[in-house]
């Protein structure tokens, strides 16, 4: 039934056949699919400056360089995963990937890395672009937790709503905010080559330590590498793209590292040179503005605002990736079979559901801030990463094509490189919660693996017989009789026609009425045999199931049938002037080990 | 089911032989049925001078003679109220004796008036409750509605436990509450004879006016009436009496009334003696208190603590009288019988739950000040008072026993009296609130009327008819398939055992299971036809619906069974893991005018 409520808030349900697939250039595939990526910019620089400048001076002049390392492999990254598209034309995800070439733990265990990830993509980015706003008008600062909530809560409705995600929509803030932090890079190099530098502030109480720590480097860099996040959503969607896919999809993931590439090292030397230090109230790219633009001006504001949608579109894309993926797992039955159904706007309405939920838990948990989300944060990817690309040269092993040593060489390096973020990321960062991490993927790899043993157990129970048989070979009907009226005559008539063995049974409630009942089965009864009930405690179903129980007990194969009388008034709220005897008992006759079939005799007392 | 929380928080399930009665003696009588009367001396007083004190010097004057008046109505309703017992020895409620001699509606009115003066006794006495704890702790009076919903919280739950309510748990506070009111009284008296009256502090800053007005005088009198609330009790609860019920009863009654007007006088003389004045932080009481004891020492803190526990008692007996008088108009049909249902604990649960929700509600809106609530509360108490002595009027006229002329004299004596009151309170207190009670009791009636109403027309459609009939003339049965295996094989052996016409319906919602289905029916049918239902809108509850609607209109007087699978699993978690159809569809496929059995499969897949 299509509820008013929910008719208006989700807009009228749209038929199957409405299901349509727009296919994506370069110019919206690069803005559909690239938002996660670009928009950590927006918070990767931040993660390494947080570490490096409390340890002084020296430490932040390591900033370039760990700038330049993270660049160097998001390069790798890159070419390492040009290939899987061309391997996967149809769609190469990690999940994917891992489970072809590994097997199908590695698979669950790239599918569960991504799940959490996602969840973590939507809490980090939302709480990222609060705190682009919050830098841009401080005095919100303390309804940060609720802003956040009410923009996932946003997020979550379009979703369910099923916005149409066209390529047009999308290009729109992807590409104003690339010209935003662009026209930044741009009039910060202006100013440096002018020698227009404001003094430093940020550092000022800073000194300088004789040496820096590997464990305080590794920690930076392990941070940093958050910039890479989501340079994997276009090896997912190629089969968006319009055709040749693969060779589109590869030259957008080309032209994004690029970009990537462009505005992570610009705005981490941009950092360095105008002395700006992350702080709790006002983000990296916010004071780089400020300092680069003179003020609070309309380019200032224009940074912010395209800072902020960028990274809500990136926290959308987990709510598309989030449900297919756990749309695929269910398909496999590694996952409830409920988030395979499409809900009345024709989105995976489940996964939606479960991912809002998660992620407004890690929101209010983390109190909206993505700094302390940044230790959980990136496990998974690099996980999945480092999967993906050791399932690729396997790959090539397996199919040895033609230049398949290039091509594995390639997949090796990236997934060496990979493995070895990731445990950095894991060593580094593990008291600081990436143990969360580390602890939740094995359990949810149990719990995946358990569902698909419930599955095949079910499966192998379900399985159909070798020949088809007849019906049970006993039927024994009991008729539920609360009191004596048309209504339960009718029903013993019903009943009476179902079996041979009926039996009508009350529970003695009130003597009065027992005796009623008694007074009139012998008319009313159609030779049905009635035994009272006694009912010490006065409830209902408690003699019903110990009864219930002897009757199990008196031979096997047979299939029990109770029959509950409910009336049925004609306005809604006549119905609290009734007993619901079947809706009492329903749940409470079930049985563990007998096929029951439990049935209402729906009565309508106005015919 | 008794459930373990349920267990814990009422105590193990009473068997109905349990129920069992007290018999009351006139001393333990006293003090179970007159809580409610002699505890609205803590508040009556304050009522009246509430409306006097900031009238002027003159006004406050009338204090003595107003209260004198009112003591009079109180001997007046006594004895008429005395010649009910005799009349009415099985108990003589305002709803039974208006109904036995008016008529039903008057009955009625009588009832919704007790209804909700029941409710109003409990908010009245819980905040009168707290404001005696809040007069002897001040610092306590911005908790006082939190301590009253607390309050009546612990009242409902006592009362759903089933407090055995013995005499002599009620002997203790009552006659406790009445030695320290008479204790202060007597030293009151002890400090006007020998001349230690304090200086007039409280009314220092008051000017005598020249006129009092008829008006202030009326409302001043209607608020002091509220004493004579709870009177009607014994009369109700003859037959808890020890033999002869009757004339314990009656002696009880006149003890109670010599009592109240004892308080009630020595506190009005007294509160005018010591030139007290009500102040909302502090009661009457107290201020006496204060005033006769010279401190907040242990007389004082006796009389605040038993005051406090009476009007709890006072609380409570509305606990007993609501549901007990609920399920009289349900027993009569005049109200839901789920009323008349015993819960596991013996009491009347339904009622209780729905007193406590309104009494807290009422706490909540009137910020659990009682001197807010008094223009609502005795336009109730006093229309049932006018309606049950003007009912016995009529009685004596009916019966015409030895001297009914006298005894209908005096009734017609107390109904003129009381019908004079609820004037003067409907007049003077109009604007204060006692509208709302002016259009509840109609409102009321009117509900209760449509109750039975309808109690009337299905009582009429589900009579007997005058024959037994033979079972439906054709029965459907319906088979939901929503996909194909061991136990949908057995589902549809065992509906084609139901009926002839046995037809198997699947919804299609993904082509290759509908493929899968179709394939394999001709083997696993039983020989029922297969209809394949489309569903643009992938839902399955529409297209079952048209399909039940075309099967409703083949013929007239069939029943239409619909049978759904539902798998049973053998943990709860595993239920998360399966379509559950039945639970979906049950309510769905109810109709408002054909017979319709709704039958679930149930199916332990591990047999």
């Amino acid at each position: 039934m299509f509820s008013p409520l929910k008719r208006l808030l989700l807009g009228r349900p749209l038929p199957t056949s409405a299901a349509q697939h727009e296919r994506l250039s370069r110019i919206t595939g690069l803005a559909v699919l690239s938002s996660d990526a670009l928009s950590s910019v927006a918070y990767a620089t931040d993660a390494m400056l947080e570490v490096l400048v409390p340890a002084g001076l020296l430490a932040v002049s390591y900033t370039r360089p760990l700038a330049f390392l993270i660049a160097s492999l998001l390069i790798i990254v890159t070419f390492s995963y040009r290939q899987t598209i061309y391997a996967y034309p149809q769609g190469g995800g990690a999940y994917i990937v891992a489970k072809d070439n590994l097997g199908i733990v590695p698979g669950l265990v790239a599918a569960t890395a991504l799940l959490i990830d996602y969840v973590l993509t939507v809490a980090v980015s939302v709480s990222a672009g609060i705190s682009a706003i919050v830098s841009a008008a401080p005095s919100l600062d303390r309804y940060r937790v609720a802003l956040a909530v009410g923009c996932i809560g946003l997020i979550a409705w379009g979703n369910l709503r099923g916005v149409r995600q066209s390529g047009r929509i999308f290009a729109v803030p992807t590409y104003a905010f690339i010209s935003s932090v662009m026209l930044l890079l741009m009039a910060g190099l202006w100013r440096i080559t002018t020698g227009h530098l404001p003094p430093s502030q940020e550092l000022a109480g800073q000194h300088a330590t004789a040496t820096v720590g590997m464990f305080l480097l590794l920690r930076a860099f392990a941070n940093g590498c958050t910039a890479m996040t989501g340079v994997e959503a276009i090896s997912n969607g190629i089969p968006a793209f319009e055709k040749p896919e693969a060779k589109n999809a590869a030259a957008t993931l080309l032209m994004m590292a690029l970009i990537l590439l462009t505005m992570f090292l610009g705005i981490s030397v941009l950092s360095t040179a105008f002395h700006v230090a992350p702080r709790e109230q006002e983000t990296i790219l916010s004071q780089l503005g400020r300092a680069v633009f003179g003020a609070r001006n309309i380019p200032y504001f224009a940074l912010q605002v395209t800072t902020t949608f960028i990274l809500i579109l990136a926290a959308n894309t987990s709510y598309a990736d989030f449900p297919r993926l756990a749309s695929l797992l269910a398909r496999d039955r590694f996952a409830p079979i409920q988030f395979t159904h499409r809900g009345d706007r024709l989105v995976f309405s489940n996964g939606i559901a479960l991912l809002t939920v998660m992620a407004i838990a890690l929101v209010i948990a983390f109190d909206a801030r993505e700094l302390r989300l940044i230790p959980l944060y990136a496990v998974g990817v690099f996980l999945s990463f480092t999967l993906s690309q050791t399932g690729m040269v396997w790959h090539w092993r397996r199919h040895r094509e033609r230049g398949w040593r290039w091509r594995a060489a390639m997949n090796a390096l990236g997934a060496i490189a990979t493995m070895g973020v990731l445990a950095v990321f894991i060593v580094a960062k593990f008291s600081e919660g990436a143990w969360i991490v580390v602890l939740l993927i094995p359990a949810g790899v149990w719990l995946l693996l358990a569902v698909a043993r419930h599955y095949r157990v079910t499966g192998a129970a379900l399985a159909l017989p070798d020949h088809p048989h007849a019906g049970p070979r006993h039927h024994v009907v009991i008729l539920i009789v609360p009191e004596m009226n048309r209504q339960i005559a009718d029903m013993v008539a019903y009943g009476s026609t179902l079996s041979d063995d009926v039996r009508a049974l009350h529970v003695d409630l009130d003597p009065d009425c027992t005796k009623n009942i008694q007074q009139r089965w012998p008319r009313w009864g159609q030779g049905t045999q009635l035994t009272v009930l006694k009912s010490p405690y006065r409830s209902l179903v408690e003699p019903l199931l110990a009864y219930l129980e002897t009757v199990d007990q008196e031979r096997s194969g047979q299939t029990v049938t109770v029959l509950i009388p409910e009336l049925r008034p004609r306005h809604w709220w006549q119905t609290l002037l009734h007993k619901h005897w079947s809706v009492q008992l329903r749940s409470e006759l079930e049985d563990q080990s007998h096929v029951r079939v439990i049935a209402s005799f729906e009565w309508p007392f106005q015919k």
